[in-house]
């Protein structure tokens, strides 16, 4: 078995176009956000449609609940497709709801998306909550059923706590350094420590947003972020979450950001995707960040280990249920 | 392996008590009824209460998914619980729900529930619609998936078109003969026979209202009527479905009959269970029918067929998505 090349989130405006690419660029699994403000019900629309393309392009992708279904759609030269959730709304206010989430193949849920949820406090608000007592719960649930608490959007008080109190080693899927690029939504020092001595995943980002230089930045720049994050927490805990949102027409945006919570005229930024750098432009584009990786200096092991073998160790401990 | 002993329909007010009797009663698969008039989301508190039974009663009851559940819970000394629904009010008018109930662990659906549906026309209906439009892609999706379809509430034109448009074999998984008790909810032989014909099953119930007799239907004259079916059917196509509502408070025969449907007020029959026959009154009386079995003639291979071996065939070629 070649080493597995996944990346750790996606939300593209799906189609067959994309789903070759995921299979020219070698890539075994993909974690695709399914849901954003949607709540239960709404989320079933998602599942439904995943469903058909499930169906329609069953050469190409098959829904992934283990790390051996990676395995798998490896060998049959297909990508292995795992659901997250970027807010919890599709719980609702009813923590039976992680476990049945779990059994439709949600793998990651975020405790929150920029604002304070139910769960914690967002990255974007003025005031971080910390994780609440529902919070506590849904992490000890989450702990239980085999879904990972994913912190990429939330605020670093709440991270540090769900990382202290989360039984089993958390994630950030998606998201850079701040001491690279300082963003609300990257990472300080402190946590990305914190994350990975705890056994969690950071999933670096290509989001243009996240990125030094914006839509500009080069792909040595970025490799050697990846390089520089390898000396300061090591080279297990890393791998790619690239928030690619391929083809997406610029409304998503504005549901992404303002769901149903704000007046829309209100938004505060022009609600557009940003242009990706050159050399991400979709699944295509891993190959240029492993060749990226080799001119900085990291060995085959590294390249590896971050391209996928990481995500991959970390799927295998992560998502079966206690025991 | 010992024979199998598989019930394909309990409504009970689940209780430890019930659970401890499955397990005495050397009864290795329960198809449960979740839902009634229920919407989806609503199912969705009956399979969390379910999750909280499963994770409570870990040694005595295990969800089932497929054949080999039943065969591996009977090596564990447990019961294995496979969901069913007795409308199909769960999947409101969204056929991309037929397949995440299904993943669920959902394996059989009524298309009717007495009433007119968006499916099919109820055993109660003065005009039977036979199966609608809707009704007619939903078999072939519930054949997709792996969803049997279960006429026991229907009537008789909807049944047998059923019969005729299901890729699959369907079930009656609770009714008895009209040759034996005359009553809207007990099957005519033409049904029974096109159904057993076609590879479906019909399970046998021991609810009062469908006994010769009601609740003081003897043992011996049931069993009489199970031989008599065999005469008329052969052995394969039959088991047992026996209804039992263990334990529930009179309340719940309103919500089964009435849901939302109905003004309270209208119903026009006194809404309380009727008493179980002295021989089965629990999972504990499958011994008292076994018995019965070889006392009216049938011998140690037809009597392990009804008893489950039918239903568990059926179970393995009934539960898997088509290829």
């Amino acid at each position: 078995m070649r080493a597995p090349r996944i990346d750790c989130l996606q939300y593209a405006n799906w189609s067959e176009k994309i789903f070759r690419q995921m299979n020219a660029g070698a890539v075994d699994a993909v974690h695709v956000t399914i849901a954003y403000h949607e709540n239960f019900r709404e989320m079933t629309h998602n599942i439904a449609a995943w469903n058909r393309h499930f169906r329609r392009y069953r050469d190409l992708i098959v829904q992934g609940f283990s790390a051996a279904d990676v395995e798998a759609a490896q060998q049959q030269k297909r990508t292995a497709i795992f659901y997250g959730l970027q807010t919890p709304a599709p719980i609702e206010d009813d923590i039976g709801l992680v476990e049945i989430c779990h059994r439709l193949g949600v793998r990651f849920m975020q405790l929150t998306y920029n604002n304070q949820s139910l769960l914690a406090g967002g990255c974007y608000e003025p005031d971080d909550s910390g994780v609440s007592r529902f919070g506590r719960d849904v992490i000890a649930e989450m702990n239980r059923v085999g879904m990972v608490v994913d912190m990429s959007h939330s605020g670093e008080r709440s991270t540090l706590q769900a990382i202290e109190c989360s039984e089993r080693p958390i994630a950030i899927t998606h998201a850079n350094p701040k001491w690279w690029h300082d963003c609300a939504r990257n990472q300080t020092d402190t946590v990305i420590r914190a994350l990975t001595e705890s056994g969690g995943m950071l999933g670096f980002s290509l989001y243009a947003h996240h990125l030094n230089g914006g839509s500009h930045c080069g792909v040595d720049d970025f490799c050697q972020m990846v390089a520089d994050a390898v000396s300061r927490y090591g080279c297990e805990q890393l791998g790619i979450g690239s928030d690619l949102c391929q083809d997406q027409p610029d409304e998503i945006v504005k549901w992404m950001r303002n769901g149903r919570w704000r007046v829309e005229e209100e938004d505060d930024a022009p609600a557009v995707f940003p242009q990706q750098p050159s050399w991400f432009e979709d699944n295509l584009g891993f190959d240029n960040i492993a060749a990226g990786l080799k001119k900085v200096g990291l060995n085959e092991t590294e390249i590896a280990a971050i391209m996928g073998g990481n995500w991959l160790r970390f799927y295998r401990d992560s998502f079966a249920p206690q025991v």
